[in-house]
């Protein structure tokens, strides 16, 4: 098992990486230490995993609610559905929400956690790739608004997070693959050797050997750890994390949330945004296409959906967490393993990127 | 015009108490720094003041949302049409909401401050003599649900608060009359010559002198401040504010939101709460007269409302923050000017002092 913490003082916490952590009661029973919890899981991860829960916590009032799956359901319906249960159940400010599943039941449960009597404790049993790499960690939740994607939430961390291996064998290939394109945006952003690795370890990560993918998720917690640690509400280097996100986001709204899936679009987008610092000359042809090879390598598509109009994509990215003074603000690489966030890049470049002209014409 | 610091290291804020502040439009215009500005406020106060503040912000991108008046809207729903509002404008995470208003505004409006964009600058500007005294400094916001009071929302400090005591003036005298509750609080908490003084200026206050109020407003904030500075998230002195609390909370909820008004709640509950701390032997009867005397003096009802029974009363303080391990815990006094949480009371003098036991045999 490995440990890794993310220091942020008095929110300090561990995650835990290792194959078959969920079997271990002895783990669970120390990371959820209330009385009361409520597990929050979905209805695909609900049969497969929350019996481990179950029995770690057999000596706990324990109550569960199980969401419907997809990041259509993360509303703020699913988010008063948690509050309401909380409610019926009359758990305490002492309680813990605890989290079993992928990014979406993470969010929700999170922001549930962050706003049940303006805040109870929460635990993180990330079980998809995506969310062991990534969402399960730093704090972040949120609800989609029809209107933009993640704009009601909070900071709220985790006490700690718990990610098992195993789960990752029973992942469909969809998610599987969604997941690796946040683990290769870390070597994009900050990571270049990390990078490198992905180029010649992707077989075997493809074939989810176990090694291999123990590695990968460390590393990227690692980075996102330290990410986190040094700037937690995203004044300044945390907002890298976004690299392929504000086009991503775009995708996922212009396409339904849902369609796409969250790391789908977001290697597509990252695909983008390479395109785009090759135009604006930040980074050479050559390292574009090392990027957009090992995304189409990972079995993700590398280009936004014909289906998805350049205005349509225009319209989603204005509304943006990111944005100041009307202006849409992008990350973009310096070089492989550098990024930065920029505003200055050319706008007729950024609407070539974003799709053919005949599409832009016909909206 | 008179200047309060809460102290609170980075998110520190002022509270300016003053006649005719909203007329001010330069100290309005500093104390609200964004280009972009959501004014939230009610139906009520809309048409009498809203006008102070667009004027003052004319060179800004404001926005409004009038909000239904009462308690019953301090709902999710209400909170969502902030958020709805906030997207269709566009609004950036470097925008600003505004409060103006009582409670119940400023309790919504905060939240949704919180959780846009995982939270965005919040301004208060309180024109009840409730959201002067109390509401408005602290940072705690929230939305009721059906099954309790309060229960879903964040902490989150406002960047400045301005109460223009001049809206006083307009305030409803049932309205005024709640506010007065809250005063009478702080005295019985922790400030035992701002109870002297009370019993020897209410009939000032009740004639709304303007020195007089000034005087009232400025040291319930000066109390106010330094409980908060001292205990940002209530892990202990804070919840010394919840004196009446409990009951009240009791109260609003078994006689349905906004059938009796907050402070009105609060002021019964100060006298239940002084009852049973006499019945424990902890405050002098001599004690427990006088403040049930300032109490009905003030205007407000001294006593639980007979239409709720004691089994109501008792279900609804079953859901209350400060609960732990099933526990009801109560702010009681130790005497005129000190109160401490405990949960060593006897149970059948709490039952005694929810009202006449007929209504429990009753119910």
């Amino acid at each position: 098992m490995i440990r890794i913490e993310v220091d942020l003082a008095a929110r300090s916490y561990p995650i835990f990486i290792g194959s078959g952590l969920l079997r271990d009661s002895a783990l669970l029973g120390r990371a959820i230490k209330s009385r009361q919890v409520m597990l929050v899981t979905n209805e695909l991860v609900d049969p497969l995993y929350a019996h481990f829960v179950e029995e770690a916590l057999q000596d706990r009032q324990l109550r569960k609610v199980s969401l419907a799956d997809g990041e259509s359901r993360k509303t703020i319906e699913s988010y008063y559905q948690i509050l309401t249960a909380l409610l019926e159940a009359k758990f305490e400010r002492g309680c813990t929400v605890v989290a079993l599943g992928g990014g979406v039941v993470g969010d929700v449960a999170g922001f549930a956690a962050a706003s049940y009597q303006r805040g109870v404790s929460f635990v993180q049993l990330p079980t998809t790739l995506l969310a062991q790499v990534d969402s399960s960690v730093g704090g972040k939740t949120a609800v989609n608004h029809p209107l933009g994607k993640n704009m009601i939430g909070a900071f709220h961390q985790p006490s700690a997070v718990i990610a098992d291996l195993e789960t990752l064998n029973t992942l469909p290939p969809r998610e599987f693959t969604a997941g690796l394109a946040e683990i290769i945006k870390y070597g994009l952003i900050r990571d270049r050797d990390f990078f490198d690795w992905m180029e010649t370890h992707l077989d075997q990560l493809l074939a989810r050997d176990t090694a291999t993918l123990s590695l990968a998720v460390r590393r990227s917690c690692e980075n996102k750890a330290a990410v986190v640690g040094a700037d937690e509400q995203e004044s300044g280097e945390r907002a890298l994390l976004n690299f392929g996100h504000t086009f991503g986001h775009a995708i996922e709204h212009a396409q339904g949330y849902g369609n796409w899936l969250h790391g789908e679009a977001v290697g597509a987008g990252m695909c983008m945004a390479a395109r785009l610092s090759t135009r604006m000359g930040n980074i050479a042809p050559t390292s574009r296409d090392r990027i957009i090879n090992l995304v189409a390598r990972a079995g993700l598509s590398t280009e936004a959906p014909e289906s998805s109009s350049r205005a349509q994509l225009l319209e989603a990215m204005s509304i943006d967490k990111k944005n100041k003074d009307g202006h849409i603000r992008l990350i973009l690489l310096d070089a492989i393993g550098h990024a930065s966030i920029r505003d200055d890049y050319d706008e007729e470049a950024l609407l070539e990127v974003l799709g053919p002209s005949a599409t832009f014409q016909a909206a």
